[in-house]
Order: C-alpha cells, then structure tokens, then sequence
C-alpha cells in the first residue's frame, strides 16, 4: 500500500477473479496474479521468470510475449495492485462524507480486496524496499508512490477545507502520518495468520481514527 | 522499531554519543554506529565490511577482531539499535500512568533519540525486510523481533487492566495495530527530509492515538 499505481502498461486488467484462459489478455491477467504472489513471497531477486511463468501456467519463452523483463513486469504488477487499492480509497470517497469516514470506508473496502487477493497487500507492502534496494526498478518506479501521498492529500484537504482537521497539525504531516500508518499496516499483513487477524487489525485501526481505542483518552491529571 | 533486541554480543555498549577512542570497548561502539548507518543507507547486501571499517577508522582485517561476520555485524547493530528504542517506550511507561501517555512519552523518547542517532531509525525499519530475505540474517534473527510486540503487549495489557482500551478491540489485535503503525512511523523516516519532519509526525501520531487529529470524530448520521 506504499506507493505509484496506474502504469498504461498494466492494462488491461480485470479488477475480480480473472479467467483462466487462453487470450492474450486474460494470460497477461494471469500472468500479473502469477507474478504479484511470487514476487510477495520471494522478494524481486529470488522470484525467476521461470517460476512465474510456470506458476501463470505458460512457458519462459512465451512470457517474454508480454514482458520484455523481470523489472516490467515487476513495474505492471505494481502499477495494478496500486490502481486496486486507490480505487478502495477513491470509491469509499464518493460514498461518504467526512474524512474519517472515507478512511475506514476505504479500510473496509481493503479488507475485501485482501480476502479475493491474499498476496496483494504483501506485494504492496515489499515493493517500497524493493523499489529502493534493486536500481533497475528504482530506475522505472523511484517516482511513482507519490500517487499514494497524492490521493490521501486529497482527501484530507477536504477534510482541512470542512473543518475536520485538528489546527495542531498541518496538512502534509496528517498526510505523512495516515500514510505511515496504511503502509505499516500493509507490512503487518505477512506477519498475521489469516485474513480474519488482517480485518480485525484494520477495523482496530479505524478505532484509532475515530479516537475510540482508548476508552479514556484524556491527558494526566499531572 | 520492527523487532528484537538486547543480544549480549551488542554489549558492552554506551547509550549517548560514543567517544573517538582506542580502547576496544570504543572501537566495538564506532563499529556499531558505523554499521548502523552503511546498513541503512545501502542495505545488507550493499554494505562492505571494508566500507564499515573504514567509516568507523579501522582496517578491515581489525574488523574481524570484534564480529566474525557481515551476519554478525548486522546482529549487534540489531540488538543494540532496537535495545535503545524498546528503552525509550520502557522509561516512558515509568513515567506516565495511563496507555496513551505512556506511548506518546516513548514517541517523544524516540524523537530524541532519532536526532542524537540519525539513522537509527532506519536501520531499525529496513532490518524487518533484510531478516526476511537474507537467510543467513534470518537464521540468527528471526524470532528477535517477538520483543517489541512483547513490550507492547505489557503496556496494553495493563491498561486493559485499568479499564483503558476498549472492549471492541481484543488485546492482541490493539498490540498488532500499535507495532503496526510504529513500525510504519519508522519505515517512513527514510522519505522525510529533516528531522523536523519526522518529529511533526511522531507528534501528529500522538494527537491520533489521543484521538485528537480529526476535530469532528463523530459518525455520520446516515
């Protein structure tokens, strides 16, 4: 949940289950799932075109019909899970009015997308290592997570705009701090057992939102 | 801020700014700190032993002198980096009374301690995917980081104790939620410019752990 979405290149893509089949779309589909769960387990360096290839249900041979390398690839199923999972945010905006509101609506509709896709949070999570330790895809992607910040400055601007926002903060930090926190919690998801500890994890962080974590939430006497 | 700590290969070690000396004990200590900043700036497989002997003024064959491996190196810089940041949230929890107070002293804790160590930070935040990835690092490391959810999860649990912590929210999903969103403060160290920036954010963090960010935390009437 780190970074860019949106690459030309990474469509077209269907958004739910993807056929098995055999056009030159739905394999490209394949493909990209194939390569969002071998890259999320193995890290860029250790996931081979083989395997990915293989795990797609095609030959090495023919991936490069879609693929001109590894770095591509890992930059198209990048540009698609960032699409997925600002899509969350972007939908739950239209269907809600305050700030809050569009964060855990956006939350909710994450726990959603995790449950149909179990590696696509993970794949998000890694990348941001990924994309600053490998040069080949810093070169391709090094820019594109300021979607990311993008979309949630939008949404907070509005908020600030409506009266929402403490005056403590200014916007760019309440940006930097949601955004943080998204990511950390994409992160946390390799380490949870299951999606149902994922949910409960982000509706606890909806609870933080809302200030209701903490039933006293109220400084010290002191 | 992702993991383990206190490996008594890290000691002996000195807390605040280590003198340029030639006593074993200050070479051991500017080795540290050298490793800390080369790991975090380059990564793990990036880094030389050369290139962290020389930052710390020793030749490379000294280095061997005082850690056996690259492997070992990163172990003790682990150690002792998430050592010092477990301290911060353990003095604060001396110092405050309720949950919310505890964990933003340690947050303050941590802004001071991020500004005497400037890559402390990130070091403690790129160690989660390198353990991950590196087996060698993972072998020697990857139980360590059950630490930092067991301080959390001390801090929680006495504040389920006192009544604190809503009852919508089991204890350990609030500790995942916790380490989560520390975890994602700490990864996001490396995309701030200052550390100005990075204390903003600690410091907006505390107004949402208070529940203070959002002016109108309210729900929608619909």
């Amino acid at each position: 949940m780190l970074f860019r979405g949106g690459r030309s290149m990474a469509k077209p893509r269907r958004k739910a289950g993807r056929p098995f089949g055999n056009t030159r779309e739905e394999t490209h589909g394949r493909l990209l799932d194939a390569a969002c769960s071998c890259f999320a387990e193995l890290g860029y360096s250790r996931a081979s075109n083989k395997q990915i290839a293989e795990t797609a249900g095609i030959t090495s041979g023919s991936l490069y019909h879609y693929f001109g390398s590894k770095a591509e690839l890992f930059g198209a199923v990048y540009g698609d899970v960032i699409e997925r999972l600002l899509d969350a945010y972007r939908i739950a905006a239209t269907e809600h009015e305050t700030c809050i509101e569009q964060l855990c609506g956006g939350l909710e509709r994450i726990i959603v997308l995790s449950r149909e896709h179990p590696r696509l949070v993970e794949f998000a999570a890694s990348a941001y290592y990924e994309i600053q330790r490998q040069s080949e895809l810093n070169a391709l992607l090094g820019e594109e997570h300021f979607q990311v910040f993008d979309l949630f400055r939008g949404l907070l601007e509005a908020g600030v705009e409506r009266g929402e926002i403490s005056a403590e903060v200014d916007l760019e930090t309440a940006v930097n701090v949601i955004v943080a926190c998204v990511s950390g919690l994409a992160i946390h998801r390799g380490r949870l057992e299951s999606e149902e500890e994922f949910a409960a994890a982000l509706r606890a962080f909806q609870c933080v939102l809302r200030g209701t974590l903490f039933a006293r939430p109220r400084r010290e006497a002191t």
